[in-house]
């Protein structure tokens, strides 16, 4: 709908067509283990079931649900990884119950229903890449009423956080103007041509590039500065394009430490695999991208500066309302708003903060 | 002509929408001197004339048309990069005579005939991005019968070169090679599936990526060890479309230096200013980005591995067939094959080398 699928293409499926970053993906234990348990552990939803990979790349979750027993499986997927993913499934011996079907979830057609519908469709934050859309599409067209869903559930959650990396950049982006600067004076002396006039559109530039958007990182647990809060859950099963087009909350987080420099928002999420109500998994697996010191993921997390940081002590609250929508150049990339408030344990309320930031 | 717009404008236009882009170019010195001493040093073909400027970006080009004294200067850009051109004009005072049109060349119609195309179209090794066609279009359409074009010829060079990237770049595939094969290991050995039906596939697109794919470099003129030589010139007043889709010449190259290691060829371009045949420059200026030690260029050079490297000795001569062609995928990206042979002083020839590369 609005979207031109070559441009789409040029955006965003380019990049799942190498190896290399499916390679990437295959590499991140966190991920690994979490769908290999979530299948294994539950082999009850794939024994003698037909099952759909919605964005199967090299076809690692179609090759496991026909390993655990499927009848059938539909791997699809829209980039040329199709060939690989069909290569690999014969490889391993399971060509004969994986089908891969080279196109895009919302135009393949296939020949029956299905029990369950794998996926691994979640972007940095969850939603950036707004792959969950198809999985939707392929859910309210291909899906049986008592089937389940891999995963079944999904959270997004945000944390104050302190960080050098709002500094840092900061620094960076000055260095730029400056840099700017002397480009200006330059251009002037040596070549007649006074710039000064597109110093703003270049400080809005950086600043946007430096400043106002987000930043993958790999969070370490002892930055966290204040409890996270939950902005967002998913049920799998249910949820409708319009329930994620856009993410509104307001969460109040208690800062657990004293001078406390908050200077930046981190954002993950997870989800959960607990197939459905009629049939639940037999064991719930959880993939969690939280910060953590041992179990990072290609995911890590991303970093929404605060400028200026906010100065708390344990007792305080920081209450945040929090907004996120789809860019409207590209469906697939997030504008943020956030506004945080910080209650202090007197009760005072300092004036609030708000801050943009694209997620690209 | 079969090129979707909003895939192109992804893929291509979008950098140049970014100042930062911009000014990438307006700090290159050797560019800029070039231009203004081409515009400056021949002020005649300016002073009361009606201008084109192809592209304008930052307008800067269009500028100093006007302050040469320049009747009216008609100014296209496809970015939005427009605006900016039409706030620098104004802010230097030229805005009465600078008309900034966004749109893109083969699209906008201008209200009259022009004296003079001035247009900085060269992309790597000349012809990548292909925007000489929008040039040639602009040409055909909106140049007087005795008008000038500002660069008014180009020229395509390669020359025998030794190098440290061949070795480095074998390197880092190699290393990716190991990572890849630990990768499969542990991949069976932890989930079951064996990923070695991809291996040939992986080190196709690493191979393609690290081996075949030219390279942006600041060649330093103590690695040439042959006679450079000129593949290609261009008139531009009279060059078409088809004589610049492909790129086809053998050159025969002397080594100028014993026990030379020749691992690459280096490429690069220059263009001249020299107005029209009835209304010669002036001054007659000179565009190069041939290595240099003082003189870089943002252009640098692209350096196309040879493997094996060939062993090589003054009095030898490298004899090179030559052929670049427009990628299927992109027009603005270019295939290059070439295949050479070492003549040695005895008279004795080597048998033949060939490779494929990717200007990407
Ligand atoms: N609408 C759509 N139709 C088909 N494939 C899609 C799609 N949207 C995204 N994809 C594909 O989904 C994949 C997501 S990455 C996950 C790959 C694989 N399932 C794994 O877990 O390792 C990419 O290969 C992407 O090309
Ligand atoms: N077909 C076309 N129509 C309009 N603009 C084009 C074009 N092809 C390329 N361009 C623009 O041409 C510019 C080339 S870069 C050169 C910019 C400027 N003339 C300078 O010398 O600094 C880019 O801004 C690009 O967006």
């Amino acid at each position: 709908a609005g979207v031109d699928k070559g441009v789409d293409f040029a955006n965003y499926f380019c990049t799942y067509a190498y190896l290399y970053h499916q390679k990437e993906m295959l590499c991140d234990r966190v991920r690994m283990d979490a769908y290999y348990n979530a299948v294994f552990r539950n082999k009850h939803h794939f024994r003698n079931k037909v099952v759909l990979d919605v964005g199967t790349g090299s076809g690692i979750l179609a090759i496991w649900s026909a390993q655990a027993g499927a009848r059938k499986v539909y791997a699809v997927e829209a980039t040329k990884m199709a060939e690989h993913a069909r290569e690999l499934a014969k490889a391993n011996g399971v060509d004969d119950v994986v089908e891969v079907i080279e196109g895009s979830m919302e135009e393949v057609t296939l020949p029956e229903k299905v029990d369950v519908i794998i996926s691994e469709w979640m972007g940095y934050f969850l939603l950036r890449e707004s792959m969950f859309d198809s999985v939707i599409c392929a859910r309210d067209r291909w899906l049986r009423p008592d089937g389940a869903m891999y995963p079944s559930h999904a959270r997004m959650w945000v944390a104050p956080i302190r960080s050098g990396l709002g500094d840092q950049k900061i620094d960076d982006f000055e260095r730029e103007m400056n840099e700017w600067h002397n480009f200006v004076d330059e251009t002037e002396a040596h070549y007649g041509v006074n710039m000064n006039a597109l110093t703003k559109a270049y400080r809005a530039e950086h600043e946007k590039y430096y400043l106002k958007t987000s930043m993958w990182s790999n969070v370490h647990p002892n930055q966290i500065v204040g409890t996270a809060a939950v902005i967002k859950e998913i049920d799998c099963l249910t949820a409708t394009v319009d329930e994620i087009r856009s993410v509104m909350a307001q969460v109040t987080m208690p800062i657990i430490m004293d001078r406390a420099r908050v200077s930046a928002f981190a954002g993950w999420f997870d989800v959960h695999f607990r197939g459905s109500t009629q049939n639940p998994a037999m064991h719930e697996i959880e993939l969690t991208t939280a910060p953590s010191e041992d179990f990072g993921t290609h995911w890590g997390q991303q970093v929404f500066l605060l400028h200026p940081p906010i100065r708390a002590n344990e007792g305080d609250k920081i209450i945040m309302s929090f907004t996120m929508s789809r860019s409207k150049e590209n469906h697939r990339l997030m504008n943020v708003e956030f506004t945080c408030e910080l209650e202090q344990s007197s009760g005072k309320r300092l004036s609030p903060v708000t801050s943009k930031v694209f997620i690209e």
